[in-house]
């Protein structure tokens, strides 16, 4: 099965996403690739990286590339032959497993639900995304596919959470947990409010709200929130981290016995920065689209192409789409079975 | 002018605020207080801590105490005599200038609001926090008074955390921004689309959306949001510094030349332990009550419950809200003046 890569987007494409896929390449022998983009300018890149004729490369084209300034909106009305449709199209006529974008998420989301659909039942897919804790790695559940959600994707995100974590994670029975400002149900805004009883109904583990405070020291395995929300923590973490490291310099490099120190302990600060590397992830799943999409970070390396495009490609091996149909059904989360306000 | 201190509010109270209590009164010669509790509870923790009978000391009854269970409603409504009901009511009768509490957030909102009432104009209050970035400190408002926020209540927390800024911390037109998931004016959701065009035209340094990833690189100065919102970022912030406080400690201790770099830099970690220190900044100013309510962290030590009372003391002085009323007047931010999408 081939991996659809949207050539075009990421701060640093398309070189970047062609260097990356030089990488995976060389390192995943299993892995055939579609890059889609611009001929004209993919052309040069792959022959300057050695892909050009590649066996397991092949190359489509796309008219138009969608920029961070569109809405979602006109970039997929207007732009209907831009790199991520194209790659989201070749998904949709069976040609591609897999499409791994590192460009506007917003496109990506609409994209593919538009062109690959959603999986029967899901009102509304969703990004997990892995993040670090004191004790191992949890899922952030949306962390930025959907701005206002509404009840029903919340719950179908719960699910698809759960099914991701025992997947993704190997996590037996993860714990589930809605986030919010209080640990009491009666804590929340409208949305979480009406969330929480619904989840206490549910055949999955689910341990009520978790607040933000106790998010890192992993109070739940899997925490679900609306994309908005769960887009400013993700992002606000890594800006954090990013500003952590430069403390970290700064502090280290006052005076000479610090300066000591750190020689000393240089590979700890090595330790340090791979915590919190998103390169190592490669890119976090659109869960709930009919197929496999792989949003990597709008910043991403060659290493974090390469990385999501090992993502992708274990994706489409685990079948992971149709346990969260079964678990979608099982937990009766589908938009018939559930009325708002009505439990 | 007197401080009341709602001595039965925080995870550690009432010992952690009576010990507060007596290192202010020992730092601040200028500061007088009254304690408002339970007076047999308090009784003999004021005797312990020598400050039975102290010249500027007032015990205060109050019958009740909110639980962290409660609502706000049930907690005002059938809570009339709370510690914090009555530490606001002191406040509204002048017996007070200002009230601290590091209790239930959302009852100190709620009782301020009734006692104190707001600011004129005012539509609904918002708590300041005082948050650390690699270039210094930023102001995030709303950080959690409020959920469910209409654009109103974001347009006034901008003006409120322009004028803060400007108070507390010393800086000219700072560099106001809401934050969003992507910069452009098109990106967020309904509530921050219907108030971006809105701060584009008040006399504030608007710079418009500001995302998660760059927040602690201090890229806007006042970083305006929901309270929900807000209070996820402050303290999943928080709990990532922890969390990353103890990667730290994993990282030097894993082999003996860690071990040794880390005893050689042992004062880097000391300074980088004060970076996120919230006891230093001692509380947040509830915004838009008229008088001065100090809202300290619920885990609020001796030396938080210390700092809160200082920042108390010195709200107290430097008449903010008449600046705050001032600003929201010239700024066009009163209710009436704004008519939601209309401009």
């Amino acid at each position: 099965m081939k991996i659809a890569l949207d050539a075009m987007g990421g701060d640093y494409a398309p070189q970047a996403a062609i260097r990356g896929a030089k990488e995976a390449l060389e390192s995943y022998p299993g892995v055939r690739l579609i890059i889609v983009g611009k001929t004209d300018v993919l052309d040069p890149l792959l022959a300057e990286n050695g892909l050009k004729g590649h066996e397991r490369v092949e190359l489509v084209h796309a008219e138009e590339t969608v920029l961070m300034s569109d809405t979602s909106t006109v970039a997929i009305k207007s732009k209907k032959d831009s790199s991520i449709t194209v790659a989201a199209t070749l998904v949709k006529e069976g040609r591609a497993g897999a499409v791994v974008s590192a460009g506007h998420t917003g496109a990506a989301v609409a994209a593919t639900t538009v062109k690959m659909r959603l999986l029967d039942g899901v009102d509304r897919p969703a990004i997990a995304a892995i993040m670090p804790s004191e004790k191992g790695p949890f899922v952030l559940i949306d962390a930025g596919a959907n701005i206002d959600s509404k009840p029903i994707n919340l719950i179908q995100f719960a699910v698809m959470g759960d099914v991701y974590a025992q997947t993704a994670l190997g996590m037996k029975n993860p714990r589930v947990g809605l986030l919010s400002i209080g640990e009491e149900d009666i804590k929340g805004n409208g949305l979480t409010k009406e969330v929480f009883k619904k989840l206490s109904e549910m055949p999955i583990n689910f341990i009520g709200n978790v607040e933000g405070k106790v998010i890192f020291q992993r109070y739940a395995d899997v925490v679900v929130c609306d994309g908005f929300v769960g887009n400013v923590l993700l992002k606000s973490s890594e800006s954090l981290a990013k500003a952590t490291m430069h403390w970290i310099k700064e502090a280290f490099s006052r005076n000479t016995y610090r300066i000591a120190g750190a020689l000393l302990a240089k590979e700890a600060f090595k330790e340090l920065k791979e915590i919190g590397d998103y390169e190592g992830y490669g890119g976090a799943p659109l869960l709930g689209v009919d197929g496999v999409c792989i949003i990597g970070h709008g910043s991403s390396s060659p290493k974090a192409f390469k990385n999501a495009i090992r993502v992708a490609d274990e994706s489409v091996k685990v079948k992971l789409n149709s346990r969260i149909c079964e678990k979608l059904v099982e937990s009766g989360a589908l938009p018939g079975s559930f009325k708002p306000n009505q439990g």
